[in-house]
This record gives C-alpha cells, structure tokens and sequence, in this order.
C-alpha cells in the first residue's frame, strides 16, 4: 500500500517552453473481490483502504448491511510465482448464517423478467436489494428525530471543504473525491480514487466497519457527476443527501425520485439545482437570502 | 432512440433566488451486449448509436478487427411482457469462422497465472489481445509512409474543436466526450456519453464499421482523464495518439510506454505533458514558438 501516487517521466510544454521532468501520477491497479472466497468481481483502483472498498461494494450490492454480518477481510497471499503478495485480492469472508444474494458478477447488472432490460429494472433492482429505507426521522437509536434539513447556504460550502481536504488530487489532478458530511456540515470522511465508484465505495465501507450504517443523517458530496451507480449507492447506505458538482444523469434522478432521496445537482458556489427530495433543502431560508 | 436527452423538474437556486423549471438531463440506460446470442456485459450507457458501442466494445475486447469479421447486429425485440422492445440490448453476430477469443463478463479484467492479479498483468493481457501493433508507419493500403509527427500549437487547438462539435454537452453538462482527429487537425468524429469508455466505444466501432481499423494515423481526444482503460481502447484500436484533457494514470502511462502509444495530458491551450511516445510530437516546433 502507500501506492497512492507513482512517479514518471513527463515532457512539459508550457507556451513553446519543453521541460522534461519527473511527474507525481495517481496510482491505478487492478483489485480482485473475493466473497468467501470465490472471484466476485474486479475494479480498476487506486490503492489503500482495500478493505474498506470491498466492504463497501458489498454493501453497495446488498450483501453486507452491518459490521457483525462482515467476519474478516484478508490479502489473499502467493498471487505471485515468488510467493510474494501483490495485494491486489482481498477476500470478505461473511459472518456465520448470512445469506448472500443472488448477484452477478457484473456491477449495476439488473435484470428482471417482468421488464427485459430497461431504466425501470434498474430502479427495481435497487428497491429490493435495499436494507434500510432512507429515513431520516429516526436516530441511530432508534429514537424519533426531527428530518434532515439543510440551508443551501451551508450546502454551498461544502465543494470548498472537500477541495481542501483533498490531499492527492493536489498533486495529480488525477482524482475523484468523494466526502461524508453531517448535517451541520461537518467533514466525517473523505476518500480518493481513481474510480468515482471506489471513492464512494471506500467511503460507505469504512462507515460499515465503524458500525455507522445506515447513514441516516449524513451528506454524500461527490466531485464530479451523479450516474446512476452513485445514486443507488447513496441509497444502498441508507444515505438521506446527494449532492454533485457536476450533472446528474436522467436515471440518477428517477432513482432519487422513487427512493425519496435528495438528490442536488451543479453544486457551485451559491447556485445549485435541486432535482430530488427538496423538503430537505430549506428552500425558504434561500429566498430569504436573495 | 432518440433518447440522448430527457427532462426532469428542477428547482434552481441562484445566489437565493428559488426557482422552479424543467431541466434537459442526460439519458442514461442500461445496454446488454450479447454476443452470437449469449450475454456478454452490460453497461450504463446514454441511448444512440448502440450498434457502434457494441462493436467497439468488441473491438477493445479483441473479438473484432475487421468489418468483415462482423455479420450483423440486432436488437433483440420482445423483452418487454407487452412484447414491445426496449432498445438495450443488442446480438452481435460474427461471420462464420471468426474465432471467440476467452473473455470474460468483466470489462477489463485480467489474471494471468504467471502473474497473479497486478498491473503487469493488465499490460500482458493487452499484448497478448491487440490485433495490431501500433504502426504509423505505414499507410491503410500497406505503403510506406512517414510517421505521424504532430506540431504542439495542432494539439493545443483539438480541445476548443472537441468542445465546439459537443452538442448534448451543452445542454446537459453531463457527457463525456470523445473525438478522433486526423493529423492535419481534422475532426473525423465525434461521440458522447454519460460514461467516458462507451464515447470512445462509439468511435471505435463506427470505425470498425466504415472498414477504418487500425486507425493507425489518427489521434484519440478525451475530455477527461486517462485511465488505463482508455488508453487499452486506443491500443486495441491501433490509435497512436492519445490525449486527455485532465491527467492520466499511471498504468495508462506504463501501457502508453510499453505499447509505442504516444500519451499526452492535461492539454489546455498551450501546455500540455507528454508522458509517452514523445517522438510523434515535434517538440523542437514547440521550443522554436518559445
């Protein structure tokens, strides 16, 4: 691990001024899933916190849903000829008596034979594989709370948290980021990859070890855009608030729209778009402002 | 089709001004590749030119690399219990003779024994599928010719011309795009989608189709990053130059150096890196502009 970032040789032009110099890139690599220990699915990453990214895809898949389900996850060793550990396989290995759903080895692969392969296969999918529904009104104890609500002006800052808090895309450019947020707009949790999918993932799987599923009060701030795959990982964590610098995709919002989760858009500055979920965004305090 | 778009409510909020419109979103939809009748992958993907997506994807897969290798692709009807058709999935059907090579059900994935599970193992996988070598030393009727040299000021225009021919972008903000140039600066085509790899899958199969591979003279824009992915598409698809707007990985870098692929990032006006194959870039026109 520590292969977060590689150096090479880089060839600057810079205005007809050629430089050559070495070069910090982000580090990418190819990690092997293995659910008690059959090959389950592969994902191009970058390297650290595989075991927070396999416990998050799980989670994302609807095997796992809490900590006491996830009994240990290992480096599988002598991947090598030389007997030496890549650290590219990591096996999940489920607590006694949890049953593990039909999935494919395809990620986002849903089909149903009601409906053939279409948007709505993909939304159902992700209604019946889901643990928890998003409810905000209840703490993690159970007790009644009042609903998420959140000032857009308190939104606004949150792309300008996750920029500073993010340390290897400094370096490289090369990184999507992906950052839990309390309602107050506090940063819990941030992650880096070169996968948009594994940030979330590592996110939602650290989350998983700490025992803090669902996550019923928290903010998902993703760099780029909202795919549907980032969606329905927001709603596999029981995840209340999506919000995106950049677009959202047609699917992404159905999906919002159907699961009851907020789903907010160009997150820039003091503009944003609400696409989704808007009684959880203080739509009047933003009027007031104007 | 005709579903590259779709519009969804929206509520803005500009500098706290509430507003509510419709909203132009980019479609996104699931497409199941079959190939001679057996499901292959499926992926995310926005609705049009389905039929490239699926050749390119198997070009990038090895299976394809002449036109004439291809029979025909369908849609397959009936999968909706109304028997009416979705549009997601696709059958290709390879001429007689065409040999299947081993893939898998995963994109991009790769274990050799001799390697286990690591980046030298992705590399291989690549060599040992590439129909072609990258050779633009030679022209599409087999003649010599000389090989591709491209000025610094040429490659610093490609993004404005990429940007300028993008015409969902602009109303969603939600496409990647992908575009092949000639090396007179020649826009020859242009893709988008809401996932990066299926916009170069649409140019790759467009050209499989027009009988165009290997594409041994052209360069390969992306308007983002380049992942490893990326870079295997050009590879596969005998693309000498690859350029990205934002920056690349490091296994695309190692792939980009093993493979005579010519790598260039973070290309914004005129700087640019050169991390690979700087021998198609004149660098001494660049110095000269200094």
């Amino acid at each position: 691990m520590g292969r977060v970032t590689e150096r090479r040789k880089v060839i600057r032009i810079r205005d007809g001024a050629v430089s050559a110099r070495p070069d910090t890139l982000v580090a990418e690599e190819p990690l092997e899933i293995r659910l008690n220990g059959k090959p389950l699915a592969i994902t191009m990453r970058t390297p650290g916190d595989d075991f927070a990214l396999a416990a998050g895809f799980l989670v994302s898949e609807g095997v796992l849903g809490t900590a006491d389900e996830l009994q240990n996850i290992v480096y599988c060793a002598g991947a090598m000829v030389d007997g030496s550990n890549t650290y590219n396989i990591v096996d999940v290995k489920t607590a006694p008596g949890v049953v593990i759903p039909d999935i494919t080895l395809e990620r986002n692969v849903y089909t149903t034979s009601s409906c053939g392969l279409c948007g709505k296969a993909s939304l159902d999918a992700v209604r019946t594989t889901a643990r928890w529904p998003i409810d905000d009104t209840h703490d993690a104890h159970g007790g009644e709370a009042p609903p998420v609500r959140l000032d857009p002006a308190l939104l606004a800052q949150l792309p300008d948290r996750l920029r500073a808090a993010q340390r290897v895309f400094d370096r490289t450019g090369g990184l999507h980021a992906a950052a839990l947020f309390s309602e107050d707009g506090e940063l819990l949790d941030i992650r880096e990859d070169v996968g948009r999918h594994n940030a979330v993932d590592k996110l939602v799987g650290r989350a998983l070890q700490n025992g803090a599923l669902p996550l019923s009060r928290a903010v998902l701030l993703v760099s780029g855009r909202a795919s549907f795959e980032l969606a329905q990982k927001a709603v596999m964590a029981g995840i209340p608030v999506l919000a995106a610098v950049s677009a959202p995709s047609s699917l992404a919002v159905d999906l919002a729209l159907e699961s009851g989760l907020t789903l907010v858009g160009f997150l820039r500055g003091a503009s944003m778009n609400v696409y989704a979920g808007e009684d959880r965004i203080a739509l009047r305090a933003a009027a007031a402002q104007g």
